[in-house]
């Protein structure tokens, strides 16, 4: 293939860990207009009253048609559009597929973008989101107790009953990331303040390596395993000035100083909107290299 | 990779076609110890009871895992090993997986082997194999009506149940095969006696290319059209001399000859016979082409 295709990001994580605001914001500073999304729920093979008659939970790769998910992935990468089908939240049930084309960044997010190796090995960038457990809880009971009429111990309960097929189906993609974002509360004056904690493969390091190039930074990452594999973990959960800020963003990628002014005006920055940056920089970085990579092989075919 | 990968072959059909029984008899000729084989009914995402419950039948890629089998595929193409789920169409319910390892030929069979692009990308050779209407009902009868205990009226009111999913989900990879085998009944004295029908893609007909070469067999293929497809067809419907299907088998691939000689020791070989030793040394040709490319890539990055 001699044409471009779409930098293709795998956002993996439980509901209610914040995967589509983080995607909502990722939009924002690519440009909406060069950012197609997925929403992996749409692929549910079961309504809410058939997954009630058979008994199982949407978490459960087999209420998925992830066939159906990954011959749609492996045709967005070959630049087609593809129609893809919707879930209704509200109804349980199905509204009608819409058209996703292949625009420059194609973001997939939900329960299972890389669990199967095949899709694993179609994306540019995987993320597994992850948040504290007391952050999870804190914000699904904000959400499922007041928008969608539960009682506290209705959300708790469900989040139990989960459990089981969190460990079994949506956690095995930790050991599968190129990098996770884990989200964690801080002792701060500010109930909201989160810290960001970066893990990335000991092998292929790419934040450690940046920062380790910045002199204003000074890293210290701690080790960690998942899944049989050595990742490094780098934390943030302090204010960090907007011009460390800054440097370090240049460092990033092509435009990881304007990103970082679309984020913020104050003269600190704090770890998620970093984080934020950090990702957004990360993805145009991948862009331009991609750009790159066919604009060379474009040469080469003409001359 | 610069490791050997099997041939990995698709065979697609409607349940009752006959595939089971193509399968085991190429797997004869090929060599039992050289073959493994995937059932897909094994993928069926719901039992017999959860269908029923959900109302779907089991042609529906809603009921079927079709994700973990696209993967199972992609690994298997990669030389690993994997363990895929069985199914029992007497408990309708599922048996203990059991593991597949990557033979020199690897062989799926079931409804959906190629309906996603991504799938049918990663095929040596793609065979739908259908069976005329007919043939299909006397046969579902004589099994259905017989081993398992069904009524003729109730066998064929499940026919005719099927038929909507059929057109939608099983007949599409039509279109997408290497090569369409039909069987189709005889006018004979032997009511088990079947002609059988090739078709191939006309831009690319590997039967009719050969048949060509060959001066004891005139071929008059006709043209057919198949999902916005041109095809090319070439009917066998009688018994052929064995000097002459040597002559051709001799052309088909390397051991075209010593398959023949595996399938008859009559002067004569008859259509469904025929068809066999035909799709046998063609599949032995593919793996000795597959031999001399990485024995070939193997040369090149020592020397």
């Amino acid at each position: 293939m001699h044409s471009v295709r779409p930098v293709l990001i795998g956002i993996a994580g439980d509901s209610g860990a914040g995967k589509s605001s983080l995607v909502a914001q990722l939009a924002k500073l690519l440009g909406n207009d060069r950012v197609s999304v997925i929403e992996l729920d749409g692929y549910h093979s079961l309504n809410r009253q058939e997954r009630k008659a058979v008994n199982i939970t949407a978490l459960h790769p087999r209420a998925n048609n992830l066939g159906l998910f990954i011959d749609h992935l492996y045709r967005l990468r070959r630049g087609e559009k593809v129609l893809r089908p919707v879930y209704n939240h509200d109804t349980g049930d199905f509204d009608d597929p819409v058209w996703v084309e292949p625009r420059p960044y194609v973001i997939v997010e939900g329960l299972h973008p890389f669990l199967f190796q095949v899709a694993a090995d179609m994306y540019d960038l995987k993320i597994y989101y992850d948040t504290h457990e007391e952050l999870k809880v804190r914000w699904k009971i904000l959400r499922d107790a007041t928008a969608r009429g539960y009682t506290v111990e209705e959300v708790l309960a469900e989040i139990r009953k989960r459990q089981w097929d969190i460990r079994n189906f949506v956690e095995p993609q930790l050991a599968m990331a190129d990098t996770v974002v884990k989200l964690f509360p801080l002792e701060d004056e500010r109930p909201d303040a989160v810290g960001v904690e970066f893990k990335e493969p000991a092998d292929n390091p790419w934040l450690k390596e940046k920062l380790e190039q910045i002199s204003e930074i000074s890293v210290q990452p701690k080790r960690d395993w998942i899944g049989g594999r050595e990742f490094l973990s780098l934390s943030f959960s302090q204010a960090m000035p907007v011009s460390t800020a800054h440097v370090l963003l240049e460092h990033m990628g092509p435009r990881g100083g304007a990103i970082l002014g679309k984020i913020t005006h104050a003269p600190f920055v704090m770890p998620y909107q970093l984080a934020l940056a950090i990702l957004a920089s990360r993805l145009e970085a991948i862009r331009q290299e991609l750009d790159a990579t066919f604009e060379g092989r474009g040469r080469s075919v003409v001359g």
